[in-house]
């Protein structure tokens, strides 16, 4: 195989590990063996299981997240939840972060490295919204943008990892209005 | 011991087990040896650690759910998210709930547990609350409850169990009042 075949081969047998046995019982032998390698080209590319995941997870969510700019508050906000509703009903998301969470909150160096994986980005997409439309106008100056991603994020995670129904047609529209009212509110 | 002081010895001895080494690996011989009493104590009580497990945690969740009436939706959603804020603290919500969200995501007869335990209750205090709302006009009929608990219940659990950064002073009262906007949005 060739280099690049390599890498791209112990990167599908990641997810397909995770999602069949979960990250606490994942193994670098599984998933070599998997990929159809051996174990050293796995740790000639990362350390261990925890770099190689957050590694992944991390590539995963800096691609989905979009900048958008739509030039209105509901516009970036509605442009964000419809990304972000189709990356949440994705195995990596559904099976894999919460399994990450689940080794956060007994290992603090897990949870730094999952918060620098997953969260970091989403916090300056949505800081740079807010920060877009407080130059606007279309909210107050000193709006909180930690808060607004609670505001975000949090009933679109809860509805689909943690009640995990599907949404219902114009969902992601009525979530966006709400989420602006909450904003402005 | 007396019939009660074997069950909360047992009762303790899985919330020590959830914390110590997850849903995944604790096995009930583990929690047998922690509580100080044989196995069989154990399985006269409860015949799986799944069943155990539920029954512990939807007595809990039972337990913290409050039924306010206030009189007003502000002050309905605003004390809901206390209790709620409270329980997501609680070694309980913030290391078991996730535990059995991973379960729940690879064995559908574990996610229909954990929904029955977890999230029924919620919704019927949230659907009263709407209904009330709804009567004094407070909400538009039709309103939906289950938008509404994605909206009240979302952004809390999002910043304590996935973002898992402490409350800022102030943030449930800014909260409700948000939650309420997007209702109402």
């Amino acid at each position: 195989m060739l280099r690049e075949d390599v890498t791209e081969a112990i990167r599908t047998a990641v997810f397909e590990e995770l999602a069949a046995v979960g990250f606490a019982r994942m193994s670098i032998e599984g998933i070599a063996r998997r990929a159809g390698v051996g174990k050293t080209a796995v740790y000639r590319r990362w350390k261990s299981k925890l770099s190689l995941v957050l590694d992944l997870v991390g590539a995963f969510a800096a691609q989905g997240l979009p900048a958008p700019a739509t030039g209105s508050l509901y516009g970036d906000v509605r442009a964000l939840l419809e990304v972000a509703a189709q990356a949440l009903s994705h195995p990596v998301a559904s099976r894999v972060v919460p399994d990450l969470l689940v080794e956060a909150a007994r290992h603090p160096e897990i949870a730094d490295a999952v918060k620098a994986a997953l969260l970091d980005g989403q916090q300056g997409v949505v800081a740079r919204i807010v920060r877009e439309a407080v130059a606007r106008g279309e909210l107050p100056e000193g709006a909180d943008p930690d808060r607004a991603l609670d505001l975000v994020a949090g009933p679109l995670y809860w509805r689909l990892v943690v009640v995990r129904t599907p949404l219902p047609p114009g969902y992601v529209d009525d979530l966006a209005r709400s989420a602006v009212a909450a904003l402005k509110g």
